[in-house]
C-alpha cells in the first residue's frame, strides 16, 4: 500500500463521479446536510446498517481492493434481499488510515461502484474520515410492496426449510486465503470457486425478489454468520424448532476434496461457516411443489429443501443416525474441528 | 476505563431496553435483517450519515461518556434540522475496543438514549463490532412536508444571512478541555458555558422547524466545521457571494475574557471554530422583519443577522475597515493565530 497518499476531497470526488443516480425519487443526493428522498406511499422501506472493520471482518493485507469494495456492499444488499426487498439507496462512511494509498482506494471505490451499478443502486450520502483501521459503514435502503416485507418471526411449525445456494464455500475459501502457504500445492481451478465465494460473494437479490413475488415464503434471512446461527434467529423469533438434514445441505461438488486438503470437516463448514450470503427461508406448509414450479417457470436459480420446522425450539442437525443440537453454533464431531476458524461477525 | 469487560449481546440488549420506539410508522425495529418503515407519501424523507472516530473527532480520554453519547447523536440531529426536517429514525453502528469497560459503554448508551428520547427519535437498527478505535457511525432519517426540505443551493443575491446562536463557544470549550493544565486557574463558572457547548451541544431542531414553517428561508445548513467553511458551501452551491460583518457575529458575553486567558482571537474562533451546531441560513429579500416577527410570535429562540449575499462568489469578512476572504477557512490577523486548533471534521 505505497505510492500516492489519499486526500479526502479526491476520495469524495471519485465516489461522486463513479456512482450514478438511478432513481427519480432522489430529490437531492450527495452534497447537502442530508439526501432528500420522495417515498411514494405505495411501498414500505427497509433499512439496514453494517460496520466492517479491517482485521476483524476482512483483511486488507490479502483481500484485493476491488473485490473488497464489492463485498462490503454485497453484505448489505444481502440484508435487503433477505426482506424480499429491492435495494435502492446507499450511504457509505469510510475511515481510512493515512498510510493507505490513493491507488488502493481507487480500486476499492471501483469495486464498490461496479456492484452499485449492477444492482441499479444509488449512492446518496456518506462520510470520509481518518482512522487507524480501515472501517466501512454502509446503510442500505430498499423498498417492498406495502406490508410484504418478509420477516424472521413469521415461520410456523410444519413448514419446509430451504436455502438458495451451496453452503460452506465461503468458509473453505477463507481457510484457503489464510493458509495459502500450507495449501499452496492445491490446484488453482479446484480452489477458484471457494476463493471467489469468500472474496466476492454475489448477493441473492434476484432470487429473493422471485421468492417474495411467489407469496409462499413465511420467513427469511440471509446466511452471514452460518446456518446454525442464522436459522436459530428464525427459530427463536418465530418460536418454532428447526431440524435440518446433513445429507440435504447443498455443497459445491469439490467441497469434500478441498476439505480433505485443508483438514476440515465439510459438514462443519456448511453448518458453522459464515459469509455465503445465500438465503435461508421457510415455505407455507404443503406449498413446496408449487414454489419449485413457480421458480422453475420464472427461470429462477435452484433452491434446496434442507429440513423442516416443528413445534418446539432450537436448531437440530440430523447427521447419519445422530441428531445434535446446533443452535447458534456449529457441531464438532472430530478432533480437527477445534481448528475450525471463526468465520463470523458480518 | 477498567473494570468489567463488555459483551456484544449485553450492549445490544442495553440499547434495545434503553431506547423506546416513538413512531407507528415502524413496522419492525431492531432484530431482523432490516428495519421496516411505512412512509405515508405525504412527506419527503431526509437521510444523513456521519462517522466519528476517537482521537480524530473526539477524545474519550477526557470527554465524559454520557455527554459523548449525547454529542454523537446531536451532530446528526443537527444535520436533519439543517434541512428544516423533523428527526425520526436512527441507526447506530459502534466499533468498540476490547479494553473499554461495560460501565463506560453503559454511560455512553445512557447519554445517547437520553437525547434520542428528548427528540422522540426511535433507534431502529445498528451494528456492534470490535475495533481498535472507538468509532461511531450514525444514520439519521427525518421527515419534511413534501417539497419543503431546505437545501444549501437555493440562496439568491441580496438576501440577509442569519445564524441561530452564538459562535465560537464550542471552539473555546475545546481549547479549555485540551489545555486544562495551562488554563487551570480560570474560574469554573466563567468556563462552564464553553465547556458545555463543546461537550454536549444542543442541536437547534426546534428553531429549524420554526424557520421551515415560516416559509421565508431560502437556504440553510448547520455549523459543524465553522462559519467560514459552512457558509462557503451555501455560497458555492447557490453560486452567490456572502459577506459577513465581524461586529455582527453573536458571541457569549464572556468569550473575549476567556480568549484573552487562552491566548486566542475571539473573531478567529467565531469564524473558523467548529462544533457549535447552530444554523446558518439566508432569508428571502426584504423579509427580515417578517421573519423576526414570526419567530417572536412563536416564542422562538433569538436569531442574528450577520451579513448578506451578493452577486459574486466566495465568503468575505468585514472586520473594522478590512475586508478579507475567508472562503473554506479562517482568517489570521495576528501571530497567535498560528496556535488556533483545527476544530474540524464533524
Amino acid at each position: 500500500m505505497q505510492s500516492s497518499p489519499w486526500k479526502e476531497r479526491d476520495v469524495i470526488t471519485r465516489f461522486s463521479s463513479s456512482c450514478q443516480l438511478h432513481s427519480q425519487q432522489i430529490i437531492r443526493g450527495i452534497g447537502d446536510d442530508c439526501a432528500v428522498l420522495a417515498p411514494d406511499g405505495e411501498h414500505d422501506w427497509v433499512v439496514t446498517t453494517d460496520m466492517l472493520v479491517d482485521t476483524v471482518h476482512f483483511d486488507t493485507s490479502w483481500h484485493p481492493a476491488y473485490r473488497l469494495g464489492r463485498k462490503c456492499l454485497a453484505v448489505n444488499l444481502s440484508d435487503i434481499a433477505a426482506m424480499g426487498a429491492t435495494p435502492r439507496f446507499i450511504l457509505l462512511s469510510i475511515a481510512i488510515p493515512v498510510s493507505f494509498s490513493k491507488e488502493w482506494l481507487d480500486q476499492w471505490t471501483s469495486g464498490f461502484a461496479s456492484l452499485l451499478d449492477e444492482f441499479s443502486c444509488s449512492l446518496i450520502g456518506g462520510d470520509t474520515v481518518r482512522g487507524d483501521q480501515f472501517t466501512v459503514n454502509i446503510t442500505a435502503i430498499g423498498t417492498t410492496r406495502k406490508g410484504r416485507a418478509i420477516l424472521r418471526s413469521t415461520a410456523a411449525p410444519g413448514e419446509s426449510i430451504f436455502v438458495s445456494g451451496e453452503l460452506g464455500s465461503a468458509a473453505a475459501g477463507l481457510i484457503l486465503c489464510r493458509e495459502a502457504g500450507r495449501v499452496g500445492s492445491l490446484d488453482e481451478t479446484l480452489c477458484r470457486p471457494f476463493l471467489d465465494r469468500h472474496l466476492d460473494p454475489a448477493p441473492d437479490v434476484a432470487c429473493a425478489l422471485l421468492l417474495a413475488e411467489s407469496g409462499l415464503i413465511t420467513a427469511m434471512q440471509d446466511l452471514s454468520d452460518g446456518l446454525a446461527t442464522d436459522l436459530a434467529h428464525i427459530a427463536d423469533q418465530s418460536m418454532v424448532g428447526a431440524r435440518v438434514e446433513a445429507s440435504l445441505l447443498p455443497r459445491h461438488k469439490n467441497l469434500a476434496e478441498v476439505c480433505t486438503a485443508i483438514g476440515h470437516d465439510p459438514v462443519q463448514l456448511q453448518i458453522a461457516g459464515g459469509d455465503d450470503y445465500h438465503l435461508v427461508f421457510t415455505v407455507q406448509a404443503g406449498k413446496d411443489e408449487e414454489l419449485l414450479r413457480f421458480m422453475n417457470s420464472r427461470k429462477g436459480p435452484p433452491i434446496y429443501r434442507i429440513g423442516e420446522t416443528f413445534t418446539g425450539s432450537g436448531v437440530r442437525l440430523q447427521h447419519g443416525d445422530q441428531e445434535v443440537e446446533i443452535t447458534f453454533g456449529g457441531f464438532q464431531h472430530r478432533s480437527t474441528a477445534a481448528n475450525t476458524p471463526s468465520v463470523k461477525g458480518e
